[in-house]
């Protein structure tokens, strides 16, 4: 029987299709753009039926909202998305029916969490949060050794926040909560008040400190449901230069020394780098096979 | 060899004794002022000698901030708090010296996150947030059967929050950071801001939207980081009559339809009344006993 696990990395832009195995090495993977799921799917499957077909196992760490309820009928369906194409898009099925093994699915951020729980920033601790600050703001926790999952997986840029005092204009670019925490951090929301990414702000201009304050609020609040040992952030806004101290500085002085963890040591950046994905696929299916 | 259970409900105002087993029949209890350590153990511990001494295990959900690592020499004590005598003390120790059997402690919102799962308003879910809402505010979570912990106990009344529009001239009663949640919704926030308890206040008074209204945003941040199946809403603040039903209103209205539970079935009361202090306790040595 084989051992190789088939891994997708199901992005709302990109999918980064590959073979790995238990060893964590990602044999061959290739990129396929995200259309409509009735093309990149089965371009996905052709890719890996060219890799030989023989699959331990399939791992998808996806884009969402995802129902990962075991008991529905939409089990690794996408649910409603404001992508056009793919609400309701069944990303597990056809991956089942093409190669007769085990599918395990996920969001990205939980298998990003997971990946690196198991192997990257969070190793050797009993809690560890992921959460990525790009073009939207996501996040996931390992828990005890296993992922968070309530009714759903959760949508962590979606806490609710208070304002930096000089930020008040804005009214927030998430277009369900307005001023959430992916309105006020992600990418769009800093082109939307300043014109720019962050980092092409100049490092003094007021942007990158109303960035790290809103972060630093939201570690507070992860630390006092969750009281993580690693609070691990990624994507795209987290490469602003300085970013990362800001935010330890900034949630050492919001916590106040109340939670067990010091920021500055809870708050780290990733560990797996450009690979998170496909680890994240691959911790998902040997989760899953295990 | 005896099935009876020794159970503490630690208070900051007093201690709740009682011997239970595990049909969850309390047998016997007994009120014991918190007053110092080395006065209000030893008279519990006197109480439960005197009901027979001989017990299975002792169960203890107990006031914080408490230190759960079972690696640290302080495990089962106090840690620092604001209330004179207690800080550093040693709850778990002497109970374990005294009865010679597994002692299990933990916070009593954990307790009692755990006994409304196994038996109360989250029975039968996968995911129960308990959150009491009183002189302070404290939470806990039960997650795919497991109570969540990270480095510590879970802090919930410290989350960040935003500011109710109306709201934004009371600067917040929390002594670490102002206007977290604890700081804008515990009955010292609501007495410091109109000098009366909320049950007090006029049915038409702000208080009752603006209490509603924080607390609902509270919830859509369990929402996006846990997604409960239940979130159970009690303590002294939540008997206001009309308060759940405004929190669920809010939070609809908060949640804007985007996580996978609706508010209104989501968000309810505890089903086990006042014994949730002692089967906190009772939950918590069974669960320990294993």
């Amino acid at each position: 029987m084989s051992d190789r696990i088939a891994l997708i990395e199901a992005g709302g832009t990109k999918f980064i299709v590959g073979v790995g195995d238990a060893s964590r090495q990602i044999h061959a993977r290739t990129r396929i753009d995200t259309t409509r799921p009735e093309e990149t799917i089965p371009a996905a499957i052709d890719w890996l039926r060219a890799q030989g077909g023989d699959y331990a196992a399939v791992g998808i760490a996806s884009f969402g909202p995802l129902d990962l309820d075991r008991a529905s009928p939409k089990w690794g369906h996408i649910t409603r998305t404001t992508k056009p194409h793919w609400s309701d898009a069944d990303i597990a099925g056809p991956f089942a029916r093409a190669f007769g093994c085990p599918v395990a699915i996920d969001t990205d951020v939980n298998g990003a969490a997971l990946a690196e729980w198991e192997w990257g920033a969070g190793q050797g601790t009993n809690s560890t949060l992921y959460l990525t600050v790009g073009t939207g703001v996501g996040g996931g926790a390992v828990v005890g050794g296993r992922l968070i999952h309530g009714l759903s997986h959760p949508e962590m840029g979606h806490i609710r926040m208070p304002r930096h005092p000089d930020d008040r204009g804005f009214a927030g670019h998430c277009s369900f909560h307005g001023d959430c925490l992916e309105g006020l951090a992600a990418g769009p929301s800093i082109i939307a008040r300043w014109g720019a990414s962050l980092s092409d702000l100049p490092a003094d201009h007021i942007g990158h400190d109303i960035i790290a304050w809103h972060l630093a609020q939201a570690v507070q609040t992860f630390q006092a449901i969750l009281d993580p040992a690693r609070i691990i952030l990624g994507g795209g806004v987290m490469g602003t230069p300085g970013l990362l101290d800001r935010v330890r500085i900034r949630a050492s002085e919001a916590g106040a020394g109340y939670f067990a963890g010091d920021p500055s040591r809870v708050i780290t950046s990733p560990a797996l780098g450009s690979d998170v994905g496909l680890l994240g696929a691959l911790a998902l299916a040997l989760r899953a096979a295990g």
